[in-house]
């Protein structure tokens, strides 16, 4: 068996962590599997560098800024072969050039082309495990590269992509993915399954362990995850294209405080009015959500829609920016006491009344509900955001999805 | 002009002189020249990595060990084109793989083989200054490599060499090469020119400021180096082929206190008894220095040498292991209490008479000479350790190599 391990930044924070991992995989090569394992920057270091260059030069090219960036990762790998070395263990470490792992030119924010496995395969064939920077590539011109945020997910899915492994393991500090956030709802349950699709909806709603290109890369490559805890041997939740477990409506609950909603009062009713106002908001780079236009009256509509809070004064801004030009309005509402409450499941394309019964939970804990979005697999509510742990604990019994059922 | 500057660690070491450093680069560019600017890894930042990976596992194999070293100078190349980058000029940082810097594949010691120039003649037409790590290398299979000690110095001039500079300065915490050292002899010069072979001299004998290495390779290639200050303007010192000053019999006068003498007493007069002893310290990578043979007398025979003070207590050791053995012999001294004292200058090829004026010298202050060595460029002595700078005063002032003169 070939199996691909991922480790983050806190899994290589220090020495203790590092043999920790070290014995991790040593455990799996003495079980006779090839073994390749990536790693992210040790603990903090990627902001100790950032912050070394933010203090010479604060708008430091993207380009040095990668040159910069990626020597976190060549640091924790060389490490954990000298780690992997003292077990007695036969290790090499790899870097982006190394492999090759070819990626687009765009600095900070690459995505993977190709990675040659030739290399990989020679040292496998050695018997050694074979240790690789995560996060990191080189463009056509030999320049490192960054991947972004979750970038060692992505490459540990395209690594196990590209040599055909057996197993991909994605080790993080929680179990695996819960039908709730633990902290929240009290008898919240691991899930043994879950398809790419509700991952993702999961990830786009902050509750991701993993990263949304990561899951997109495995979803499009067909390799299957296993989301696990780095701190213990529990079995951890797989991530794949179909689960075999009965059809589950839902199969997780999860919020997102950070969100706002943006009431624009009293627009002309006239065409072209929501197509100005959201092209001056992307125009700034803000992402918009849930959105609820309602019927004209008086020659006025208005038009309320969810931002992330962070964004949420700069996109009022803008509003008012343009109230007496292009955008005519009475008055623009902000609510940052909101939060999106969701439920997700891959059943739901087939079983209807899963809105309804939302809804209905919702209604029993006097809960209201103030906006509704809804996708194939996802049904979305905003409420007001002292609710937020009443509403999840009402909605994850709606659906028994707990331990305890 | 395409100008080749190497800056050492401690010119790097944090925000200020890695700005002043930019500044001077920049001054540099400013007058229309090109400029290559190679650097060693931040202050102690090697140090700090070595002792990283000795806490983690203490025999490292070297090919990890330079895969974690070759992360420091990336750092530094990386920050100093952001500074550049900070002043407005145009900057890009290189490491080893991305120039290519092809070496041998002895790790921790390798040796270059061979430097591509095309990526950083494209850099230079685009008027950018090109930052390179120093001390790292590729070897044929894509391994990072490091060039031991002095190994910054030997990429600036091997980029010197390929590249066809039209200068290679060597930037230091000192303002060039001395007449003897400053701390020393009060009145030391500073020399404007020097050759290469007077420079390897003074080299070996711990007054380098240029290692051996990276003197030889300057030699080969005929490539002419400055040695300066990167903390001031002032001239340096000139290392090349011939210098044009007027010949001077003797350059410069350097001492070694890192020295010990050993003499085995009563060693059988036999052929072979000479060979066999300095064959079991060569065993062990012990170098011999001056030695002395007696001439034999009641069947046996003297012989005594220098080593680094560092192997004296081993070489002993190792002698005594064999007394009853292959190296019958009465007894072993060791005198650590000694010190090297020599003058260099490439006009002693063609002036009789340097030792004796060096002896004189020593016999007017009263200070005994314990052994001689001689070389084309250079009279050694080694006398008692505490007369070294009584010794070193006197024959500076023999050969009138001061200031006052």
């Amino acid at each position: 068996m070939l199996i691909v391990k991922k480790f983050g930044g806190t899994s290589v924070a220090d020495k203790e962590r590092i043999l920790n991992v070290a014995r991790r995989c040593k455990e799996e090569y003495d079980k006779g599997n090839e073994v390749v394992v990536v790693l992210s920057a040790m603990g903090k270091q990627t902001d100790v560098l950032l912050d070394m260059a933010k203090d010479i030069n604060p708008n430091a090219s993207k380009r040095e800024m990668d040159m910069l960036l990626t020597t976190g990762e060549q640091t924790s790998v060389a490490l954990m072969a000298m780690a992997l070395d003292s077990m007695g263990v036969p290790a090499v470490s790899l870097n982006a050039f190394q492999v090759a792992m070819h990626t687009t030119s765009d600095y900070s924010n690459a995505r993977l082309k190709r990675i040659d496995s030739e290399r990989i395969r020679m040292e496998l064939n050695q018997k050694r495990i074979v240790v690789i920077t995560g996060f990191q590539g080189i463009d056509k011109y030999d320049n490192y590269t960054t991947l972004g945020r979750g970038g060692s997910d992505t490459t540990a899915v395209a690594l196990a992509a590209a040599l055909h492994a057996d197993a991909c393991e994605i080790y993080t500090d929680v179990d695996g993915v819960y039908t709730a956030d633990p902290r929240i709802v009290k008898d919240a349950r691991k899930l043994k399954e879950i398809t790419y699709d509700e991952m993702l909806e999961l990830a786009s709603l902050g509750a991701g362990v993993l990263h949304n290109r990561s899951v997109e890369m495995a979803k499009k490559y067909g390799v299957q995850l296993v989301v696990r805890s780095s701190l213990n041997n529990n079995e951890g939740t797989i991530v794949k294209e179909e689960t075999k477990m009965e059809k589950m409506l839902v199969s997780g609950v999860a919020c997102d405080k950070n969100t706002a909603r943006i009431a624009v009062i009293g627009l002309e009713d006239q065409p072209g009015v929501a197509f100005k106002l959201f092209n001056h908001l992307a125009h700034h780079n803000i992402n918009v959500d849930i959105i609820l236009q309602s019927v004209g009256r008086d020659g006025t509509k208005d038009i309320s829609f969810t931002v992330s809070e962070d964004n949420a004064d700069e996109a009022v801004e803008i509003i008012e920016r343009h109230r007496e030009g292009s955008l005519r309005c009475q008055k623009v509402d902000l609510d940052k006491n909101v939060a999106k409450v969701s439920v997700v499941g891959a059943g739901m394309m087939t079983n209807a009344g899963v809105a309804a019964k939302m809804f209905e939970a919702l209604f029993d804990c006097g809960v209201n509900i103030k906006q509704i979005a809804t996708s194939e697999i996802k049904v979305t509510v905003l409420i007001d955001q002292k609710y937020v742990e009443k509403a999840m604990e009402a909605v994850h019994d709606a659906f028994s999805l707990g331990d305890g059922k």
